[in-house]
């Protein structure tokens, strides 16, 4: 078993694909790490901007989290729907390219890469932040520790769908239970206590009032940032395909369980807070906590389970990047289908999935982290803008969708909910992208059109080859003439010999070319007459023609690159090959002991030749 | 004129080689500045040791030179007679290997080329530190500052011998004119004051006498510390090719000029320190100047015209590396076609001159340059080293020479002159290598051995590409049999069609390679009978086997590899010639939109392959 095999497993048949199929309990750790995480800092986004309000804050945070979970139910019916109409793995860039035009595709294709790329990278920068601050020292390697963990995952995802599932379905369950645990705990001790529980430890006292009434822009901010908590919900249906039959059930499933469970974290953590009293604290206070780290404590205490709590938060947080690693190579691969990126991009790597993906992934967030040097925090209002941006879209090509399906039934229903999807999300993009604008979101305004370009260009390239190369008629075999054969020679030895033999069976036209120093005599002349012609003359053959080219300057591969210009325009109509002898030697050192001209010389005659030139390799090992 | 052509001048054609030819005058800056500027520190460097004894050194100093002197006249006359006697360039490679043999030649091979470089960037290093200590804000900058004259260095000497003598030559003479001056009016004022001349500037006061008696082994160390003044005088012998005819005249006059100059200098400069008083202070010490400092001072005091000669001692000592630049290249060439080194260092380049070398010296100066962070006055001790294992064996090898010449007259005599000098740099040899043996000289004697081994391992190479390549038999032409032609193919297109035509020219036995994924459908059979196997038919052309294989692990690459291998071993003695069709592209960047497959088949076949395996690039242009 070599080394590959062992860290990225044994390469999978293709006819292993079903096994390689995953189930609910696999997919929702591997589909839905970023949505749940998302319970993590959502509701503590949003309650940060009622900071100003102090204590007259707790009173709003139920009935906005309240409305981005109606919004949320929206978003995941309008999901359920695509999973439905699009079995194949209908992602945004799907739904959007096939009902609303390929401009709108590459819209929602730039808008879900940048998304992709962003969240793995504060995905795992915002676990390692946790873990420095819990562990000052380990400060100074904030960026290593990021490397190292984008590195597991990136090994971890090579490894294949269910190895990843199986990987994450510990950290995924513990994060859930150890929340719920705290929202189901709290709720009987609300209960219990008619309303007004006794915490143990009691949250940190709420800031004094600066602003009393709740105003029209504060509460679209306040909305706006915690939209952040529904990011994530759409990675499912870009991951159709890696589900076992019946497929678009099991996804289904899988999202429903995962939105369900989002909704209980969210509105549990919003009403938890209200009971208890507890406001978000600002990010550079003295003693700064998180909102779950007061709730916990309120609840239980700064016992084990506490600590428990906070370390599965940690981790679920730092290995929710995995979703971008499950989505951004599918997502690729559907662009790449339709010639937007390389073709590589859809090829299956050695466990049966599209690896130059997951380079790719890879290779961007550790540009980003190195950029950062491993503190994103600056990233975090750029990426909720990809998402809504594909919610938006995609939710506005349902609709379409079902206007084009005239009989199917509840097409109404469906489209109404679509399409107050399509305007709900739309609303939020533009609140969150005015809100965040000067914060960092001209960014990703300015990335799309760029990637957009990018895209485009990679296009009008393929479908120039694709026209050029298309040749759907018959083998044409008219004009068939042998070419000139062109053998540069140095000095009569055996390598020189092979090439002759070689040459002499391709055609009749032989051209030996000597290139000589213009002050040294001509080195081949007194064994061309005896061992090369006269051979050659008795076989019946007929003679090569041997061209000497004095250089003036030294220079060989020069004088013999314009010397098959030259033939080639003297013989219009047919093909010149060119026979380069080539010494193989044994141990790559060797290769500096020897001229690389013929390597010089093939690199030439590829960028400087034409359709009729062509090389031939003749190797000589030693 | 291309930017090429201005920086390192137009190309020479090789009919302007005799124009390139040098005469005494441009001979002296390039092959003299380093011995010439031993003057500088090589008095010095024999004076530091006498600091012990006070004003009681001041009596040795000029018996010491002496010694060095007659040395050095030995030396001298052994490589005029070199020069007569191998006016091809007879270094002391050429003269050790010619009469004491291959293992003699490659010790003074290795003992040069360590020597080159070491004066290299000792030279550059000296200069720069100077300066540094002038202007003391420059001390940041060391690095850039010797990196930066390195540069010049090259790119002057890559223009040619002839322009290196042009840029040279001020420099030379303003370095010899000034150190002239200082000594002949000090010689006057000798003279005029009756042996006791008084200074403009008193030179600092000796220090206080430690030892009394100058003992053996003090003797050994400061005679041995003050032949670093005679490094550089085997300089010339390596160039004498580049002279003008009558060459070895020339060559001769310009050496004489060299050595009558540097004793000239040397005997001065002693003889002054006695009559003034000048002894040398630590280099350590508060107000530190070098003896030529306190020299100029007395003679001239502080005008004008002692910061002139410091200026072109200055500028003398960092140009010195020149001589390094003129010789390595051809050192390198005349090992080079001794096969111990690689064949590219025979080659002329542009400017006639051997460019590789310079290459390869500018390489390794900078990489000592950049390790020793610009101040190299560690390596000082190693490089007499080199020189004097240089002198002995060229004297040596021309003691034999001698004895094989019995009819030369004045051979018993020319015997005596070259004995003597061996005798004489041998034991100088030892001293140096025992006095300074901890202090750096075992780094030398660990080098030699390391590069001696490193040119056998290079000719062993050569040699047994040589053994197998020679052919001097005639062209054998039995058993021609076309070559098996195999085409991998993915589809039919254009570049496809190309490749068949190209293949069905070359052999009537044509395997078309299918592979596809074991998934998916053979994607060419349905154009496989009407598109290709029609026309072929209806040309009376034999019809071409398609093989499908099936890939079960979606690799290309590999079952292609596989397939060519086993045909190779199903057709013993044919050959199998297989046409890779190749996407050329317009622009660099495009390539990463194509697969580079047949780049890595192309690698593979010719790492794997062998001798029957010819691979033929079918390119299509875009």
């Amino acid at each position: 078993m070599s080394f590959t095999d062992v860290l990225f497993g044994r390469p999978l048949a293709s006819s292993d694909e079903r096994a390689e199929h995953i189930g609910v309990s696999a997919g929702i750790p591997i589909f839905g790490l970023d949505a749940l995480t998302s319970a993590a800092y959502g509701p503590e986004a949003a309650m940060t901007l009622l900071i100003p309000m102090g204590i007259l804050g707790i009173n709003h945070i139920v009935p906005v989290i309240s409305a981005i979970l109606i919004l949320l139910v929206i978003v995941f019916f309008s999901y359920r729907q695509t999973i439905e109409a699009y079995p194949s793995g209908g992602g945004s860039y799907t739904v959007a390219t096939e009902n609303l035009g390929e401009g709108a595709g590459l819209f929602a294709a730039a808008a879900l890469m940048i998304d992709y790329i962003l969240t793995a990278a504060v995905g795992i920068s915002a676990g390692v932040t946790a873990l420095t601050s819990a562990v000052p020292h380990l400060q100074h390697h904030t960026l290593s520790i990021c490397l190292g963990i984008l590195a597991i995952l990136a090994i971890v995802n090579l490894r294949g769908v269910k190895d990843t599932g199986a990987a994450f379905i510990i950290p995924t369950f513990l994060f859930v239970g150890s929340l719920l645990a705290v929202i189901v705990v709290g709720a009987a001790k609300i209960f219990l206590n008619g309303g007004h529980p006794a915490p143990i430890i009691a949250p940190p006292p709420p800031a004094a009032t600066t602003v009393k009434y709740l105003g029209i822009w504060l509460l679209m901010k306040t909305f706006a940032s915690g939209c952040a908590a529904m990011t994530g919900v759409e990675a499912v249906s870009n991951g159709v395909m890696a589900f076992e039959e019946p497929r678009a059930k099991k996804a289904q499933t899988t999202l429903t369980l995962i939105v369900i469970t989002l909704i209980v974290l969210l509105f549990g953590i919003a009403w938890l807070s209200k009971a208890y009293g507890v406001t978000a604290m600002e990010p550079d206070a003295h003693h700064y906590q998180t909102v779950i780290s007061i709730l916990t404590s309120a609840v239980f205490g700064r016992g084990w389970f506490y600590y428990l709590t906070m370390g599965s938060v940690l981790l679920a947080l730092s290995l929710s990047a995995n979703t971008a690693f499950a989505d951004f190579p599918r997502l690729a691969r559907a662009i790449a289908m339709h010639d937007y990126l390389p073709h590589v991009f859809t090829i299956r790597g050695r466990r049966l999935l599209y690896s130059h993906g997951i380079y790719a992934l890879t290779a961007f967030t550790s540009i980003i982290l190195i950029l950062f040097d491993g503190v994103t925090d600056r990233l975090i209002p750029l990426y909720a803008i990809g998402a809504f941006l594909a919610f938006t879209l995609s939710q506005a090509g349902m609709v379409v969708h079902w206007m084009k399906m005239e009989k199917h039934p509840g097409r109404g229903w469906h489209m109404f909910v679509n399409g107050f999807g399509a305007v709900a999300t739309g609303i939020t993009l533009l609140v969150v992208l005015v809100a965040k604008f000067v914060a960092g979101a001209w960014v990703t305004a300015l990335l799309v059109p760029v990637l957009i370009v990018l895209m485009m260009v990679v296009k009008r390239h393929y479908s120039r080859v694709k026209r050029e190369m298309k040749d759907m008629t018959p083998l044409n075999l008219t004009n068939l003439e042998p070419p000139v054969v062109v053998i540069p020679m140095a000095r009569w030895d055996r390598i020189a010999e092979k090439a002759m033999r070689f040459g002499l069976l391709m055609s009749t036209d032989l051209k030996i070319v000597h290139i000589h120093s213009e002050d040294e005599p001509v080195g081949i002349e007194e064994e061309w007459d005896d061992k090369i012609l006269a051979p050659i003359r008795q076989q019946g053959f007929p003679a090569p023609e041997l061209i000497n080219i004095p250089s003036t300057y030294r220079y060989i591969v020069n004088p013999l690159m314009d010397y098959i210009l030259e033939l080639e325009q003297q013989h219009p109509g047919r093909k010149i090959a060119v026979l380069l002898p080539e010494l193989v030697v044994r141990h790559w050192w060797e290769n500096a002991l020897h001229n690389q001209r013929v390597q010089l010389l093939k690199l030439l005659l590829l960028v400087k030749g034409n359709q009729r030139i062509v090389v031939v390799n003749i190797p000589w090992y030693l």
